[in-house]
């Protein structure tokens, strides 16, 4: 599929707005395992996602990952252009989960778009609201969910962008997405495993009760 | 002062446009204690602080209260009108945490003028740019400071925001922002006293040793 099925408000673009995207963005494959972004130290440009699966942390100093959000087809990663808004000012890595397609359009392109067209700043403004809803989810979760209630919910979540109950994620990965330590989540997995919710493999979680599953996350 | 002089851009306004908001904004005056917004039950608009104090919170179902983020002045309250921004979609609340005087600006007539303004609608993303980086800070806080780190800094703060050592505030309400049990304050500003860097009485605590306290929030 073209860019301009892809980009939202491409119809609501000028005639010299759209010759200027379409004449600067290209095609970009990502592999799997790749850091897209990393913190402050690139600012490349915006990624309008095709297909694969981007996610998003913040990291300690010790090294702790925790995960803001991820991304999937239609999304666009701004982040990844964060320098464009200058009062995003906290350092976010983004690494591919899956081998991913995506339109890229180069940071200096967008900005000058989005400084002379409501169009393309108001879109941008959507998508902020969007992620500015996930972090405060988030705030949420952490703040008034217990850890079993987020772990069921996590298995469930990855159970359904993978579509399958049989998840190759090792514990140390949950607990990056989760922001906890490795040895948390393999004593609560253990607890679901003789909740008979789960069965327990080397680098294998499989949901054997997805219903109650389903009802530990709430 | 002026309006004029509080709206960061609006020398880059069209005339059009400069005439549009100085016909449409009053002066308000809100009370202490006041509910200024109230999860997504209004919508009345922005606002953009001339002197005095805000303050947003979430509250978890069961009621308890965690600090995102204040307000001071020359700061503008964009989710007093989060109902223009369709992808905002969590619940705050915004009460005035001292006396304040704030220029209005009713949500239909700022929309219609974001809407159709590059100007604007930039200006707005860079004010949700900079609560989305106090957000991702406060999920810093929560994941990787230990609770005594962030008391300590938040008395510090606190201190430096009323321009004195001698803070009126209760335990409950050091609870409310920090997203914790009163118990767990009081046990850790008994530590605090313990340790000689406050001192407790009704209502009351008294930073005695501002050096140590910084310390403790390192």
């Amino acid at each position: 599929m073209s860019f301009e099925e892809y980009f939202p408000v491409f119809n609501k673009l000028t005639p010299e707005e759209k010759d200027c995207l379409i004449n600067s963005v290209s095609l970009k494959r990502i592999k799997k395992g790749t850091i897209v972004h990393n913190g402050n130290d690139d600012c490349l440009g915006l990624l309008l996602i095709i297909s694969g699966q981007l996610r998003a942390y913040i990291l300690s100093e010790e090294g702790r990952e925790i995960t803001i959000f991820r991304l999937f087809s239609r999304d666009m990663c701004l982040f990844s252009a964060s320098c464009m808004m200058k009062n995003i000012q906290f350092d976010i890595t983004v690494t591919a989960e899956k081998d991913t397609e995506a339109w890229f359009i180069p940071v200096d392109i967008y900005k000058s778009l989005m400084e002379n067209s409501a169009v393309i700043a108001n879109y941008t403004n959507d998508i902020i609201g969007t992620r500015f809803t996930d972090v405060v989810w988030l705030i949420e979760q952490i703040m008034w969910k217990s850890f079993d209630k987020r772990l069921a919910l996590f298995l469930k979540e990855e159970s359904s962008i993978e579509g399958t109950e049989r998840l190759e994620i090792t514990h140390e990965k949950i607990a990056s997405h989760l922001g906890t330590a490795r040895e948390v989540v393999t004593r609560m997995l253990k607890y679901f495993q003789g909740e008979k919710v789960v069965s327990l493999s080397r680098g294998i979680v499989e949901i054997t009760d997805m219903k109650k599953l389903s009802e530990m996350s709430e």
